[in-house]
């Protein structure tokens, strides 16, 4: 058993799982990263308008799921679940490429088109890097 | 407090951290993911060829660290861990982008260029979206 402990919580107008966008180039809102002070030091060096990787813990996804329809449409034939995208697996961690667009405080930041709902605690901020092989 | 369960392990000629490269694009070894069982049927549907995001619990990370060398590279400036890709770091989750070239059976798979070390722990596993917006 691994234990994860959030280092923040997404601040977004996105209420409810069904609100929001499958992707967040899908017409997500912008939201805030609210960071615990304790691990302020780690985002010093984040850089307004650079693309960063937030994972997230979809917690109210269903983690008993191994097969799923995509894109939460019946008519579209069951798949497994590590095939898809769906916030419904076993471990449910979510990654969402997202641009910096203020940096508030050293622990409050707006990212642009962030498709995860009020409250998601987040896990990880990862740079993007320049080569597609290393994303 | 959240909890996660291993989905599989890693299976590599790496023994030690310090044997990997920083990237898997970097000289990396072939690696077998050895999945539970119980999450199988999940792993139905992946298929010969294609590139997966596979995602590790980084076990002999220090969790503490907030600030790092890039690359263990001393005469680099300190840097907030959230601008590197330091397994250094509170929630240390590896994201590696690997290329599917066997499946041996329905829970035991061969991929390419995998920089994680024998025994590390599998969260998940992801498709590479098409576009590089969600990837």
């Amino acid at each position: 058993m691994i234990t994860l402990t959030p280092i923040g919580y997404v601040r977004s107008r996105l209420l409810e799982p069904a609100d929001a966008p499958k992707q967040g180039s899908e017409g997500a809102p912008d939201a805030w990263l609210e960071f615990t002070p304790a691990i302020g030091l780690g985002l010093r060096d984040l850089a307004l308008g650079t693309e960063v990787l937030i994972l997230t813990w979809l917690d109210r996804a269903d983690r008993d799921v191994l097969l799923v329809h995509p894109r939460d449409d019946p008519s579209t034939p069951l798949r497994g679940v590590f095939s898809t995208r769906s916030a419904d697996r076993p471990n449910p961690i979510g990654i969402h490429r997202v641009r910096i667009a203020e940096i508030a405080t050293a622990t409050r930041i707006r990212v642009l088109d962030l498709e995860a709902v009020d409250g998601t605690p987040i896990l990880d901020v990862k740079p993007v890097l320049d080569r597609i092989k290393d994303q």
